[in-house]
């Protein structure tokens, strides 16, 4: 029996709860908050719970085995350390840390004592990603011309990061999880209207290779959006997340070279065909990443969205940061040691998913 | 009876005769086009038409008084120019010129001879610009925050220039007519697939106020979208332009500042309220503009889309080529002697359309 | 403290044990269902809740108030029957009944003990109906010309009866309160493709007045649909239930009566004006209802779906039946001692309302 | 050259017109219109073709060869018998005539005079339709269960007969060139409320199989809809005439028994997989439709919408109008001689349709 605690009892974190108490084998310990009222009513409602407000009582607990950590970004570094020098493995809410040195400190601890970090970039284990993976690895939709995300609603999410920390953290995961290939620069502009957080950015990585990667992310659009677009030499795709059915649609479409017949002519053609929209696998996708980093931790695996992984998100933010503040010049993106997902190599996080995860 | 004659009847061109054929006291005397396929078969079917291949024969009749140019952008300036020298009035389709210095030249011409210059940005006599037009000047919207436009399909328009010189006219020469105050740089982002024309790019204009202004460009998009977003301190609008019905909405939405009841209180807030989508009025935009062009003629008033805003969309566009070719560095656009549409005040623009346009 | 206990715990029994459990001054005292499996497992997770398999164990404990029956049409009657005659009030899932005469026994034994009896109609306390009944009540859409419910689907959310007892409540009931006269006779034509059960029907209600209602209920619908168009002499409206946002959409559109200028000339011309979409109040309906519930036993006044709007719909849902069996004639609908709502006044109906429910 | 004269130049005679001249071989001769404001325009306009306000001219002229009638229903019978009695076939608008004897007579006396009828039922040419035909023939939708038509919006587009007449005959025309199987029977039930025409109508249509056919038609309805749902026991297929794009979706849906393995178990199960949505041909319906008229003149054909299709949608429509005078009552439908596109077999219209509309 795996013993969970679970840090943080806010927006998400009941869903955490849900599922890793629905996994067989696995039972959740405890649960702490710093807000007292959400512990009291915890505790009233579930008397067979330990409940604290202070994190240390589970961080420190011999009957857990691995801590969720479901609280704010900055609070995240300490949590995770002092959970990982206490033995315990970590999940830890997206993004990983608030700076890269503090992800690479934890990847460093949490490869000596052996233990599992991993991220919860949920989207990575919705239905959708995984076909749209599929289809890419396949090369179903041939070599990939561009990634253009649109992610926009009214209000934010979080008030302690700008819209680029809230919102293409999910972009940054999902896109390197689906492209084998690092960016090598970002370029990111925004501009803040309320307060000193930037509310509305747009975001450029730049690629070695012919790949146009694109984000919209904004806090002030009347509608809301979840909307990616991937084109690519053979065929293209259009993902809308908002959709209760047909969320992904693939098109037959695609351009080609046409032999040129005389110095006016045009060079290139369109082709048009059928749209096709498979069914998406409809299982909750928190469901599947929780049993993930059991199976993780049970089987000694890496998940999908370990700790580097978790680190080149941070990176790709941090360098969106350093972009913004100078009005969106390029910057470079060191993924020291490697190239994003490179080493770390797609056969390898492949071997480590669970077969019904392909 | 005025005279108009038509140089190209390509796709376009064809709409520019029927509209103003159908204009009381407006006669199409002739058409050139210097395919003789074209001409041939235009003749067989209006045997009552003059058609030539040779566009001088137009240019230098006596009962032409203006010129409808609707060839290639490469052709515009000298084009412009022969009419112009020899007294004709001229509707260029957009944009007005290759090159701004070429506008210039052609507007400095048109002054000396006290004729008139007009540009084909169709848009903004559709129903929904001008409507927004409308919501925006009697500040409805309130302070404009944002302004996002995505027009993205699959396919190319024209062979002989980039994404951004086919479809970013209708967006520049839209938002400066939208928006009274000039962008003061330009940052353009691209890629080209399939041969030397970028045919995906991202461009951000950037003004001294509170002010975004994002144009995603795109021909290898499996789907047609050609959308807006304008975000204002108020309301906010979408504008769907390839909706049948419903085209404009406008949100009662808005983030409003609120006072702050302490360090960790949030210290913003969002309201939603209803949404209207006002009746938009579905006249041919063609048609109004064609009759524009027509009654500033007849009464000497500066057309909405005259040389000088045909000026400005050119500039914008040349900026983006620099930033193209820099890496997607801010390029500053320099509007000589005035700033976009502000000495041509926005009461001078008002003032010369006719009541019905407004 | 009112002591609510529920009967039946399938896929809407949690839905009602949460929504009663959440308001002031109750408490869920216990839960039975006759699947020992789900009882097993309850118990487990509630230990402080009292469960049983036999239903009897809480019609007839002394700390149970009200009885919440969420089971099976055909168990309502006997269930309901011995609530009422062990001084508890009811509170029956939709239809009340299997027939009539069931639902009429009801009403008169709840009279004779001074008991509530009410339906869960859950839509009539939905955001999105609240607000038609205020904009026909107000006489926004001015007389009503027609009621057009489309509810299909793909696959039966019930086994014991056809699409008409399944899909048609719903309608039934909303069409009862919104629209102040009933209907005087139905005609069903519907056929059965895969069992004896009919699969696909079509429903007429037939009306004194000028006003058409039309119902099309369907299990085999490749797409769902939640779609209803009421159409006013003065506005029109789509009420489309499965939008996240933007449910409802009023439509400025109507027909008028034009004067006769010859024989030949259009006597009939129509108008389209604005669309408006109204923010609609987004709080869950069925806490809104059991809160009604609630207050009604309190303060003893009579439920908006009360036992005699429930044998309204069983009459309806008899009908349909009868002309299913009759290849569509119409059948007529007596509504003994009173017309439909109209003895049971609309005025009295909205005083029984919590003022925040109008 | 085959010489068409075309009577009636209202809405859709210009597009009739425009395209019969397209097609080689064929010259429109004359046009006639009785409105004499249209024919000065005309003949203004086009000096070259002859205009007429009497429509014999054209019905007598030695080089009309066929003649396009494309006036109100009421006048069909006479324009199309005078033409027929003159030697030259007819192109009639829908529907056929205003009665069945009325038609009964036009087909006896184009087969004595062994010339051609063929009525104006444009959507049998279009690409959606002739892909379902494609789809149902090659059983890939399995078995129909249910052919389901909504076809409304506000206004009405003929001023001289009720909304069945106006809207239905489009899709009676759809239904019967899809559906090898005549209805037995029809029900109609419709409201009248500006004037004395019915401007709502439901119209069922009964068949002796498992077919269900249901048409929704309406004048007042603030959203046009143009959606037809076709339901098989292997596929489902959902056409929405409206969409640019997609307006054809295939669903891989459907029903299936289910071995019973218990009295209270699920008898039928639900399949949902992938949705498909075909590249549908663009081709102007009405270019292929003029060109099979052409064809079937030269080549002694059977057109695909004859004399004896177009009697079957009168029928229909008359069908109806007794129904409608009778509360919904089934009226039954005889199709003396034959069943409906049973005689006149599915196979022989295949042989005369041309290879590149199959």
């Amino acid at each position: 029996m795996l013993g969970i605690g679970v840090i943080g009892y806010g927006y998400w974190g009941p869903n955490i709860v849900r599922n890793f108490s629905a996994l067989e084998g696995v039972r959740v310990v405890g649960i702490s908050d710093k807000n007292t009222d959400i512990i009291s009513r915890l505790a009233a409602a579930n008397p067979s719970i330990r409940t604290c407000t202070n994190p240390m009582e589970l961080i420190e607990a011999p009957d857990v085995d691995a801590l969720a950590i479901v609280t704010p970004v900055s609070t995240h570094y300490e949590l995770a350390r002092k959970a990982l020098e206490n033995g315990k493995h970590v999940f830890v809410e997206k993004p990983l840390t608030a700076s890269s040195a503090q992800a690479e400190d934890l990847i460093e601890l949490a490869e000596t004592k052996k233990l599992k970090i991993m991220v919860d970039h949920t989207f990575l284990f919705t239905g959708a990603v995984r076909k749209i993976k599929q289809l890419i690895d396949t090369k179903e939709l041939g070599k990939i011309f561009y990634y253009d995300s649109v992610r926009v609603n009214l209000g934010l999410f979080q008030h302690d990061v700008n819209v680029v920390w809230d919102l293409a953290p999910h972009d940054f995961s999902i896109m390197s999880y689906l492209i084998d290939e690092p960016p090598v620069a970002l370029s990111a502009w925004g501009k803040s209207h309320v307060n000193s957080l930037e509310d509305i950015a747009y975001v450029t990585a730049h690629f070695n290779t012919s790949i146009v990667a694109h984000f919209s992310v904004n806090w002030l659009s009347p509608v809301k959006v979840r909307t990616t677009l991937i084109g690519g030499e053979k065929k293209m795709l259009v993902w809308n997340d908002l959709k209760a059915d047909e969320k992904l649609k693939i098109y037959d479409k695609g351009v080609e070279a046409r032999s040129k017949q005389g110095i006016y002519d045009i060079l290139v053609s369109y082709r048009a065909g059928d749209m096709w929209a498979p069914k998406v696998e409809g299982l909750e996708a928190l469901k599947l990443e929780c049993s993930h980093f059991v199976d993780c931790i049970e089987n000694g695996s890496t998940p999908v969205s370990d700790g580097k992984s978790g680190l080149d998100v941070v990176r790709m933010l941090e360098a969106c940061d350093r972009s913004l503040s100078q009005q969106g010049r390029p910057v470079e993106i060191d993924f020291p040691g490697r190239s994003l997902y490179k080493i770390s190599s797609g056969k390898e996080k492949t071997d480590d998913l669970p077969a019904d995860l392909l």
